[in-house]
């Protein structure tokens, strides 16, 4: 088996560009010089330290996008990678480097699936998009939500989007996300009046006073979840009181909890949900919120049903539909009215230490988007 | 009124000595001086970097003790006090100074009451001592409880103890202490298993698993108290759990806590029940106990009898027994079988900034020990 290919090649010309994020560091560069070839219209879209790519070959509609990112997040102890991060290495059937997985895979088989579908459909339907950036990793301030206001502004509207988010578990294809939980942040302080140990009365320990609010969220089931999403999860991440002093009952504590939710809730129902409770519990409190993301479902339509079909037609696997997993930049496309699905490589070794692909499923995963495109372009 | 007296010119002698523990500045050489000159036979007993002072008149039993400490609290900004808290300053009735009523206006009574008893009583019954330290405000290690290991070792017994703590809180005498509650301090952790939020069946969330045992915890009565102690006490002072991130669930939760506990229960009867709990609450953890101190009482007997007789005829009150507050040096005293009061000043600006005593209250103080003294050595 050939352990070369066009995809692979821009893989590793990927890889060797050292775009730690917010860095793009020449990738979409090497993107643009293609697509121009290609036909496609160009625009730089670059926001503060950001690097974003908008191309589109077409005017007509249905517009059709590929959508990811060029960033990757950092290495860690380089010495511990078995080869060095930057430097792509093949080795018994596996791609090694920081973004083979996550996602610059991705980005070359979009670009090499692009090649081959214009050369044989250059008059496709409608438009091919791609909305790159190098902010997926990083604070997403500057990113897609950026060149999504831009679009918006002028109703250019995308109604198939592909984001090339590392899907898959165990064989390239076996998921695809349809959608993704919200996320919704709340940094708690309960007050209380400090005081010394030894005199109990004088006090009100906020610890003491927080704690069976703290046990009730966490056993409370907020829903039930549905076809598409998990049931929502609630967790604690940081909790913090005290001076230091052993002898102390300190004024406050603080808090730090995340929700991960589903189409079943909204943000307002669980801060509604989450006052109520503390307010039951006759607690001094006050919350800062932070909505990280809304739930998004592409539940059916003709971009799931053509992607499942590209699956089983070129892997023989009946693809799943999942939600789960952390947030990606889906969740600023979705709410423009796009249908939205994440499909990629394995993700097992993302963000890790020996980040690695395989060989293969980078050829398996660029005939898959052309397999797409042709479904509903052709 | 007089503004000046022996007891108020000794008080200032000692507050000009700015002895922070463990230092005692020469204040026990002046003791010393003074002692020598009625018949006391010293023993200096330093013990690392403490001052310690054994001084006894008389051979005979029984021996009646004065107990104390010449270290002082630190001083905290000296720009925030009225006056220097090492130059002891009269104004309107007040004597202000580091040390004013914690506790050598407390010593300088001691010295002045033995003074008049022994020019009175020059051969009174039994015997009496002086057993002062200048760490009782620091770690405790080497001050009163190694002076009691060097009386033990030769078997000398103190048949009644007056530990002068300010232990008054409106009225010179309105309050003594027969006993104090015990210290039972535990650094508790609990363990689970970190991740990511966004994954939460593989997480175990320490801070959801420790907070139904902590409401717990809190919620537990350990005992009713008694006559002379109020119902035990937990108190969580310090608790800590995350990552910093807030995408991250930790894998452990520290906090750390204190009982202050009666002589209805034991400090192993405590730390079975928390271990039982945490058991029950099916929670992966570990303790490390600190034990400060065994609660103590000297409920009945001649010396409480004299004491609020004494002060029944010299201020008028009837005084209350009370065992609240933090810990004393009396702690190391009444296990060996001593008898154990504490008597001093209004406590109301200990460790404070313009930290202060009554003037007259000196006096009065110096008094309640002379007649003390009379009613159990004449």
């Amino acid at each position: 088996m050939s352990m070369s290919s066009p995809t692979i090649e821009l893989t590793k010309a990927l890889i060797s560009r050292p775009s730690v994020t917010p860095e793009d560091a020449g990738c979409q560069e090497l993107m643009i010089e293609m697509l121009e070839a290609m036909g496609f219209v160009i625009e730089r879209l670059p926001f503060e330290e950001v690097t974003n790519l908008w191309a589109r070959r077409g005017t007509e509609g249905p517009l059709f996008c590929f959508a990811g990112h060029t960033d990757v997040v950092p290495t860690g102890p380089v010495e511990k990678w078995t080869h060095h991060p930057f430097e792509p290495t093949i080795s018994e059937g596996y791609l090694y480097g920081r973004g083979a997985a996550d996602m610059k895979g991705s980005i070359a088989a979009f670009m090499t699936a692009l090649q081959r579908f214009i050369e044989h459909h250059p008059d496709h339907k409608g438009s091919i998009a791609l909305l790159i950036t190098s902010d997926e990793e990083g604070p997403f301030i500057n990113g897609t939500t950026r060149v999504i206001d831009h679009l918006e502004a002028r109703n250019e509207k995308i109604n198939w989007c592909i984001v090339g988010e590392p899907s898959s578990t165990d064989k390239v294809g076996d998921i695809i996300k349809n959608g993704r939980r919200g996320s919704l942040s709340g940094k708690l302080r309960v007050n209380g009046i400090q005081g010394h140990v030894a005199y109990p009365h004088l006090v009100r320990n906020p610890i003491h006073e927080a704690a069976p609010a703290l046990a009730e969220l966490a056993s409370t089931i907020w829903d039930e979840g549905n076809d598409f999403f998990p049931p929502t999860s609630f967790q604690i991440s940081n909790i913090h009181a005290g001076t230091g002093a052993t002898n102390v009952v300190p004024g406050s504590i603080e808090v730090d909890f995340n929700f991960r939710f589903s189409t079943e809730v909204t943000a307002d129902e669980l801060k509604e949900r989450v006052r109520d409770l503390l307010d039951k519990h006759n607690l001094e409190w006050d919350i800062d919120w932070i909505l990280s993301g809304n739930p998004f479902l592409t539940a059916e339509g003709d971009l799931v049903a053509a992607a499942q079909a590209s699956i089983k037609a070129i892997t023989g696997l009946e693809t799943e539909l999942s939600t789960s997993g952390g947030t990606s930049d889906g969740r600023f496309i979705a709410p423009t009215g796009a249908q939205v699905l994440e499909l990629g490589p394995v993700n097992a070794t993302i963000h890790q230490i020996d980040e690695r692909v395989r060989v293969k499923d980078l050829d398996t995963l660029s005939d898959l988007y052309e397999n797409i495109m042709a479904r509903l372009l052709v």
